[in-house]
């Protein structure tokens, strides 16, 4: 998390100029978000994030992620609308980047949520989940189910064992475990696929803002509830579940969303799911990734944890 | 420029219960500065940096700087002043590391000085050296003219010729030069001693903020101008003078501070020696950092370019 694309204060204040948003007051370069570079910007109007996507955003995409705020927002989301310039154009080029206008939100990413912070964050995953409904975009996963074989294989067998000792094989058990039980049935529809508790924002016990929609795709909705869970019910390092944390989770989604029985029943494959979906890119991101580079590695047993943490509680879900 | 110590959000909201400033809203880890971690916060009732101090800064030096700060601000000097806590302590503790709270100034960093723009910050810097000339406190430079051979030394021969071929033996007879003409007689002052443009804040052609005075130290007063000088008169590799942006720099300092004859006579040399100092510690970074690393290196040649055009250009700060 970094500022990769470095661009000057007359440069800010002279893109400010298409829009109908003040002059420049304070522009500061923030450390946040997937590989983006993001600016936090002060006019003498309000307050906005100014992003210029980096290679892990094609902006091809673009279209699709401000379809999908834009209807969110309209139906009270609390999501970050992206700024129409006076022409009505929202994607925008500075710096040879691709880059968008972006209204800032209040609020703070909680590292250790309480019960209360992950129970309002299941209810706002839900009412997502309603609100888009009716959303009629698509954009395939590039990190489905269906990608993590190959995933496994780029990694390699030696480097896998190399993370965590026996690591190659438990992946490959369960890849097939997966592909024997993957429930391909359920309801699909765009998901967010990437809430953990630093793209939600909080003010006490309620959430401002869910952000960083750059994952969202079209997948098993259920999956999406998964990936939360995984990414909000443990430590960091996933060696502790927190039971109080993930049923408040699970309580909060069901208040804004009515999930099927079948939904619920599948909900332990689908965090196993999930809990591999982020080992295996985290392991090759730790395997791809020189040590003293400029992206701090996250570790990959962390999710190692949760996997095995899930093979063998799959009763946790259950009300 | 980024955030090497990562401080969570809850113990922000904690830190902040020692001060009376109301509680958090926001917080964006900011990539600024030299090499602390800087956290942009707002809270229920104002905006804040919160500066966590890494290797380069020594917690002892802090006293001096918060004393430096106090005085130039009773002196309506546009510094930031950091905020005592309810106890009156402005040096805190935070993750391990020495921290301070700091009111947040309005204001860009500008990358290409206009003359008016350069003119203010001259005003500024005269403004400041006035608002000293009763401060008591020092501290030594420790990258004072004293140190360069040393400096030149810990680079290697080879090494230098590397960046620049024959830049051994320029560094070298500029050494000499500098031994055998130094000013060491002209007044002493605390001078901020880095006032490049990002350490300037401004809004239109007014001078907000002069930030990050963590090389601020007692040395030739003059000198200040030099390397202030040589910060903002020329394009960011050196390679072009501006006329109008020197000139009106020295106009504005002179407004605002009686610049002594002998120590106009000596900008010069002084600008020499400016130029050297920051060619040496940015080609012994350049040599000692990886490419690959999370600093960003800066170009030493940028600064030789400057030494060339002030060693053919003496008579540029004749008025």
């Amino acid at each position: 998390m970094a500022v990769y694309t470095k661009v000057s204060a007359e440069e800010i204040d002279d893109f400010l100029t298409r829009f109908d948003v003040g002059t420049l007051v304070s522009a500061k370069g923030i450390a946040e978000g997937v590989e983006n570079s993001n600016y936090l910007i002060e006019t003498t109007q309000d307050r906005f994030i100014l992003t210029l996507y980096e290679k892990r955003v094609d902006p091809g995409d673009l279209p699709f992620f401000i379809a999908m705020l834009d209807h969110l927002a309209a139906k009270n989301c609390p999501v970050p609308p992206m700024i129409a310039d006076r022409d009505g154009n929202t994607i925008q080029e500075l710096s040879g980047k691709s880059a968008c206008l972006i209204k800032f939100l209040p609020g703070i990413s909680v590292t250790t949520p309480t019960p209360a912070q992950a129970e309002a964050t299941g209810h706002a995953l839900g009412y997502m989940h309603s609100g888009l409904k009716d959303f009629t975009g698509t954009r395939a996963n590039s990190m489905n189910h269906d990608t993590w074989r190959k995933l496994a294989m780029d990694c390699g067998p030696d480097e896998l064992d190399a993370i965590a000792p026996g690591l190659h094989k438990l992946v490959d058990s369960e890849l097939d475990y997966l592909d024997a039980h993957w429930p391909d049935a359920l309801p699909t529809s765009v998901i967010h696929a990437d809430l953990f508790p630093d793209n939600v924002l909080m003010l006490d016990d309620h959430v401002t803002g869910l952000i960083d929609f750059y994952f969202s795709c079209t997948d098993i909705r259920a999956y999406d509830v998964a990936v939360t869970h995984a990414a909000w019910s443990f430590s960091d390092d996933g060696q502790t579940f927190d039971a109080a944390v993930s049923d408040a989770l699970i309580r909060g989604y069901m208040e804004s969303f009515n999930l099927g029985a079948e939904e619920q029943a599948a909900l332990p494959i689908l965090a196993r799911g999930a809990s591999l979906r982020f080992m295996l890119t985290r392991a090759y991101d730790w395997i791809n990734t020189p040590a003293d580079a400029m992206v701090t590695r996250k570790d990959p047993t962390a999710f190692l944890n949760r996997l095995k943490f899930y093979q063998g509680n799959p009763d946790i879900f259950k009300a």
